[in-house]
């Protein structure tokens, strides 16, 4: 069995092997630098974990992680594109480095080359599986991104429409990423099935709490600014919520407040927060957040491995959730 | 064997039968507007003239010659969105008619459905081969779309480099769409290679009679308007070897005509065709096209089946050249 950081250090040394030192230049080097900006690499890593709780060999695993994480960047580069954002880890996004041109087309190729990661897999007879598990997992990232979009113009969006919504858009990849892993480390359907819902569910369980510490996080401890979501008027768990359970004058401010820019963030900020306050959204979303997790857990149990080899899976999962392990 | 119109009809009824009537709309229905918008399916039935060569079967090809014109017409959604097309086909581009951020998404989706036609191949021993010769297409095409913008904003782009450039654009394509279904139809390597090769060499004649047709085209035939290149300054084989062949003052001029808007196109259109016309490269360009075909047609002679299966294949490339059969 390996530990996080060994995981993370054999999958960094794969992806420092095969970086992208092809022409045309302008076509690779925005890939490297995007794959650079680093992160936790923790959808890899899962999938290594995926790998692990099934077989010792990991190396096996390495481009199915690569592909991972290929595909989870170049999804981030073309919504970057799209949200018009400015920074990714806090350095200029592909599309301002360069250009939009160069943004959709190296993030077009990298989409390609997940695939070419995919195939490099030895045991061939697991290939169609394997990519069976990506497609299904690619196409719902894009349907994700696409009613994220769609719900920015929308005032009515439900809790069940946004929760099917975070699943698609970040949950599946995670969950997808770990069956992968189980499946090249020869798993049972039944126990890479039960992975994959470890994955959604945890998956789930991550987002919501992304968007409660958004609001609520320890400014010392939460890498972005606290806030920050309330500034861009973004439709969190905590914003349908509270327009949900809100009074007719508590919903129309909330609407106010989150269709203006306002002169001063910092009360803006207070205001909405007051308002997810006076209606307890964060608790709301914080027992959401438990039952996903209890699922997630039980789902974990249910796969068929000694329970000493799901302890840094699980280990993994609660350091995500800030939890002391 | 199968005709052209047996084959079209055969691949318009599996496109029809295989709309993306899915959710959420937006993402879809830009996918079904452009795949639509109509065209005369060349790649996808050469792609079942290559599986029909060696094997009755066509049914068994469908699927992958679906992904090739569902890549195909991804790649023109995006190539769209970074020319800022207004028009294809004479309809409006998928950015015009929805915006900018459903092309991109909807593109993105339609290269991973791609690979979902090719995972529904009956014969699971063939998709690591497939898939293979399909994602080396997929990287040259881009690779071959970076190189085209590359050049729009170079001087000095040579013919070698822009032959690469259309055979990666759009050569391989047509090469890899045969070779697949070659590979579908059971062939050996050799003559799947073969068949490669006489798509690649013919995919760059047909790219260089486009060239000569944009300007010397009969206006009753030419589906586009004659001059179109002229009027957007682009940088075909004819301006590569006009300003390759030119004295100092005919270049200067190539370059002043090319880099400006003019107030009369007619004018520009007429001067340009004039220094084309004294340094004979329209005759440079049908000979270089003639050296490709001579080329393509021996790899098509090579392969190895009886001539009277050849036939379809050679009539359908006659007509593509204009010619009679």
């Amino acid at each position: 069995m390996h530990d996080v950081v060994e995981l993370q250090s054999h999958f960094k040394k794969y992806l420092n092997d095969n970086q992208f030192n092809k022409k045309p230049t302008g076509l690779y080097e925005p890939i490297n630098y995007i794959l650079s900006l680093g992160g936790k690499r923790i959808r890899p890593v899962l999938l290594l974990m995926g790998c692990n709780l099934f077989n010792e060999n990991i190396a096996q695993a390495l481009p199915a992680s690569m592909a991972i994480e290929v595909f989870h960047n170049f999804s981030l580069l073309h919504d970057d594109i799209m949200d018009e954002a400015p920074l990714r880890r806090g350095k200029p996004t592909v599309h301002v480095k360069y250009n939009q041109n160069t943004g959709i087309l190296s993030g077009d190729v990298m989409l390609v080359y997940a695939y070419e990661f995919l195939l490099q897999l030895d045991d061939k007879a697991k290939i169609t599986k394997v990519m069976k598990t990506f497609n299904q997992v690619a196409i719902e990232v894009c349907e994700g991104q696409q009613y994220d979009m769609n719900f920015e113009t929308r005032d009515n969006v439900s809790i069940d429409e946004y929760i099917k919504m975070i699943e698609q858009k970040t949950a599946v990849l995670i969950a997808g990423g770990l069956k992968i892993g189980a499946i090249i480390g020869g798993a049972f359907n039944e126990d890479s099935d039960h992975l994959y819902e470890f994955g959604r569910n945890i998956g789930i369980a991550f987002q919501l709490q992304d968007d409660v510490l958004d609001t609520y996080g320890d400014p010392d401890k939460f890498g972005k600014k606290v806030g920050g979501d309330i500034i861009q008027n973004k439709k969190t768990f905590l914003v349908i919520k509270a327009l949900e359970l809100g009074s007719d004058s508590q919903r129309s401010r909330l609407y106010t407040l989150l269709s203006t820019e306002s002169s001063d963030e910092n009360i803006k900020i207070k205001e909405v927060k007051s308002i997810f306050n006076q209606l307890h959204v964060r608790e709301v979303a914080e027992s959401l957040m438990e039952k996903y997790l209890k699922l997630a857990f039980e789902h974990l149990e249910a796969v068929n491995v000694g329970d000493e080899r799901k302890k840094v899976l699980i280990g993994l999962s609660h350091e995500l959730m800030g939890r002391e392990v």
